[in-house]
């Protein structure tokens, strides 16, 4: 290892997924110099191994099931999905795993790019081990960011390595649809993988430890998808967890902790993730390898007025939509700090990553959808507000009738009755994923209640649920 | 002819379609006494001949369309669609044109039922000549809300009569689909009724006056749509139109303005609509029959204070949803009145049909969907507003392009400078539908530009064009 470069620039940032791609944007848009460090493929999990893949697994499966439940659409399609061209569209979506688009759209933006491991060295001090045995030392005058990501957890069973199993990465970049597929997990990355792959083929068990799927929306939301997983083929069994797991002749063998023995050809954990920090150099800054990076608004690391840390490290919202917003945020506060101009942290300012707390959104792409934003129920009163939360159910409204025969769904609205706004909304139904968005909008902009009843909602779509929403909570 | 009865009631509403039974249902809700005349199917033009068997037959067309766009899955619908059971689906969706269940929802919520046609008869006194022969006499202490609605308007051809053109009615209700199809028109009925016989093995040929089609839209949406059905194998002609039409051994003979030809099963007029006040007594109000009329934005007639005119005959937005919205607003201000409580009909009031201003959403329900909100670019310069608009390509937007392959469409937001907020947006493509309700939300709302960079988009949703609209604004 030889040290052959010494670079200054102003911003130096790890790590090139979506998140510190748009770090990096903003930070150039201002005028500041920076370079970006990538050990993978530049665009990172999203683009290759996550949001991209699986979406491009799960819309044909989506829209297969949309279609039939479709008058006079259903006997086209009683046959199964053509799985292979779904895998080579997919295989479209992540461009072959291959960068070269991302590579040039730094370039023309004005980032450098190192490839290789990147670590701090100490204070605004990071060294990139590359893959050709050099090490290159880059200097950032005004602040790091820290856009490592996370990875899948994988939990403490003995002998689990040799049974290989998968993990997200494995699950959307698989070359075939296993036979039998067993996913442990019942989160956003489990029913996902679930749905996709039954939708594709696979003879899918789903183990969940906890009581329902999707424990961090509202409970119907897991019931409906566990439902539907249940109806479209799939082995769905809450309350188990896995005792043991081997791989016998190729053939996968699962005991749970109630005693039950499942044969399959491949096991997805989907089971959590943790920080991709561990071996960044946090030490050499006083923080701890391995740890999350809990973040001031503005993305700051607290005491450590130089770092910053967006996306998944911090902790935050585990989403790209959300890692890159606060991108956009660290990005300008970075480049407002460097001006000297004071940043913009009230709630709701340009420098400020409010959303985070209040107006998290989320779309589950499974079938039927799920998609919340703001505050459960259960979240809204445990943060101590007054609340009065309506529900209706999705099927009586005209419009979802109208998308799909036996339309099943339901929707909650969290109302705050101090201020007769809307803290959150979650909406579970097929063709719900593009409706969340005017709940963010109205949650975001704290639209009041009366105000809401003049955004009328276009008849017959399903959009007219909002309408029921109002209703029942007037009528409430 | 007989005058067997003489009622009074708080309220006297003419008309049962969607707007005249949610004026009855908000001033029962409010404890007035309310009767309600219907001379043709309680629930109006929208459940039997409009919304809801157009969203019935088009439904299963998109989906269809969406089908042949999806991987995997469109080697299972290369064939045609079941017409027969979109059909059946269509007659299920309007009841077979029984009205029983929506008289009974009357019932429901207490309001009386009068059938028969109903007539103004001097200061808030209604007849009603019944099937039976029989006149009744309904006097209405607070106010008579009329919601006749509209009808379609046939164009002065000679000879017109003995062809047996449809209107909306009949290609809403028509027991199949036609060998060939002319339609006339180019505006929503027309753009959409095109889309549905085409999808549903009509050969269609679609005659526009006017340059474009869905001219009430940004220029784009109807070059898309337009574009589109062609593709879809429809005969689409602009700047054309109808010299003479006869029928001729059972086939309707079109003659264009250019001499052309064009031999059809059936021919559509979708040219128009006139409000349905020629036979209401008007003249016993000192108002002119066959008038469209004009009202506050409490939806009072002005001069005459106990007369509300609520939906499509006050012209102001000719929709369903718009005239349920002025129906909910009509009823609460007759009952605030009837209290002697004065009506707030400051903008944005509880009392203000404020939106039908400034925020009036439409879906367009073809082949792509288009869907507007607010103000079009040229309406907004038109009003004297210092705006900018920005455009992007939804193609470009990463969930457009896991929605459907090869994804096209447009998506516009027009923003007033001064205050920096959203005037208006329209987006076109596959599955915008459920999109619009987040821009109405936006407008309504008047949420700053600076606010909705909060309002995150679900990574990958076609939702996201957000965001490419807020930095198309940002750095134009």
């Amino acid at each position: 290892m030889t040290e052959t470069e010494s670079n200054v620039y102003d911003v130096v940032v790890l790590g090139a997924g979506p998140v510190g791609e748009n770090v990096a944007d903003r930070t150039r848009a201002a005028g500041l110099t920076t370079a970006i460090v990538e050990s993978e493929l530049v665009g990172g999990e999203c683009s290759y191994w996550a949001c991209m893949p699986s979406k491009a697994l799960l819309r044909p499966v989506i829209a297969h099931a949309d279609a039939r439940r479709t008058p006079g659409l259903r006997h086209l399609v009683e046959g199964p999905l053509d799985t292979a061209a779904v895998l080579a569209h997919r295989d479209d979506h992540t461009s072959r795993w291959k960068d070269d688009g991302q590579v040039q759209w730094l370039e023309s933006v004005g980032v450098d790019l190192y490839r290789g491991h990147g670590r701090l060295d100490g204070p605004r001090r990071v060294t990139v081990e590359g893959p050709d045995g050099e090490r290159r030392v880059l200097t950032a005058r005004h602040a790091v960011a820290v856009c490592t990501g996370s990875r899948a957890v994988l939990p403490g069973l003995p002998g689990l390595d040799a049974v290989k199993p998968w993990t997200s990465r494995e699950a959307t970049s698989a070359k075939e649809a296993p036979g039998r597929l067993v996913v442990v997990g019942g989160g956003v990355v489990g029913a996902e993988m679930a749905t996709a792959w039954q939708g594709l083929g696979s003879k899918v068990t789903l183990l969940v430890r906890g009581k329902g799927l999707l424990p961090r929306m509202e409970p119907f939301a897991g019931e409906l998808v566990a439902e539907a997983l249940t109806e479209a083929g799939a082995d769905v069994r809450t309350g188990t967890s896995v005792e043991s797991v081997t791989r016998e002749d190729g053939t996968v063998v699962v005991v749970t902790d109630g005693g039950d023995r499942i044969e399959a050809d491949e096991i997805l954990f989907a089971t959590g993730r943790a920080p991709r920090t561990d071996d960044i150099g946090l030490d050499t800054v006083g923080l701890e390898p391995g740890s999350w990076l809990p973040v001031e608004d503005s993305l700051q690391v607290p005491d450590v007025p130089w770092l910053y840390a967006v996306g998944d490290v911090n902790r935050r919202a585990l989403l790209t939509h959300q890692g890159k917003y606060q991108a956009r945020i660290a990005g300008a506060a970075i480049a407002a700090r460097a001006a000297g101009t004071p940043p913009l942290t009230e709630p709701w300012g340009a420098h400020a990553a409010t959303a985070d707390h209040a107006a998290v959104p989320q779309v589950v792409f499974t079938d039927p959808e799920a998609a919340s934003v703001g505050l459960s129920l259960a979240e809204a009163e445990r943060a101590g507000h007054r609340v009065r939360a309506v529900d209706f159910d999705l099927g009586s409204v005209a419009g979802a009738g109208l998308y799909a025969d036996g339309y099943k769904g339901r929707a909650r609205m969290v109302v705050d009755l101090e201020r007769e706004i809307v803290l959150g909304v979650t909406f579970v139904g097929p063709g719900v994923g593009e409706l969340i968005h005017s709940a963010t909008v109205a949650v975001v902009g704290e639209v009041p209640i009366g105000r809401l009843w003049h955004a009328v909602p276009s008849y017959p779509t399903i959009s007219e649920v909002w309408l029921r929403l109002l209703e029942a909570f007037r009528d409430s």
